[in-house]
């Protein structure tokens, strides 16, 4: 056993409900679903989170991802479908190996809100916005 | 201009702060922001959500997002960040262009819970999730 739960189910020594593998990814269920059909799909590689996610990795996540997208779809037959990812433990992250999560979503489900109340977000136009733009564009010029 | 307000942006005909372009992506910050530095990443060419999505415009999709996750980081210095696709009206997608969130979060910041109440959740071992896995590892066996 390592000590990463992830690796762990990587190698066959943690238990899941696997529903897809390839060369480079996994997918399973998780032990606490937020839904039914709640899916996980993970690099076989331990990589902590997105920002150290090579650029081939993304790809064969990417792949992985059209696949099981529509394999939800057509098994479950859900309204919706979110994907979320995590970085970090403000952003929710609690396992350090990076997981993209597959969540089918219904009308009326017990998911919640997912975004904030309109009160909490910027008003159009926020000039905060405009400065975070700005830095954004500094950081992909250079 | 079409009748897709992504659409228009694309083709220059929207206003909006376009942070990042390249030959099949564009992303930029959208109006009503969930948190300072939220950007939406689009492909250019009007796909309708994720199950409509191609392997190879989800490759392009993959390759921005490792550029503009670390960028995002270094201009704003958050301290975890979410990134989330919405397919479907049940799931809270509202423009049908598929878009891929990323927002930047803060310890204490207004964003929310993101997932439901622990007591909301399927308890560990819930039969419904061993059928789920059954009818995904089908389908993606056909």
């Amino acid at each position: 056993m390592s000590t990463c739960v992830f690796c762990d189910i990587v190698a066959g020594d943690g238990p899941a409900e696997i529903v897809y593998a390839d060369d480079r990814t996994l997918a399973f269920l998780p032990l606490y679903p937020a839904a039914v059909g709640h899916t996980l799909l993970v690099p076989r590689a331990h990589v902590r989170d997105l920002w150290e996610l090579s650029e081939s990795e993304a790809h064969h996540l990417a792949s992985a991802l059209v696949k099981l997208a529509p394999a939800l779809r057509h098994a479950l037959s859900p309204d919706g479908l979110n994907v979320v990812n995590s970085a970090g433990a403000a952003a929710t992250q609690t396992v350090f190996h990076l997981h993209v999560h597959l969540v089918p979503r219904w009308y009326g489900d017990s998911f919640g809100p997912l975004w904030p109340d309109p009160a909490a977000r910027l008003p159009a136009g926020d000039e905060r916005q405009g400065r975070a733009a700005e830095a954004i564009r500094r950081e992909l010029a250079d």
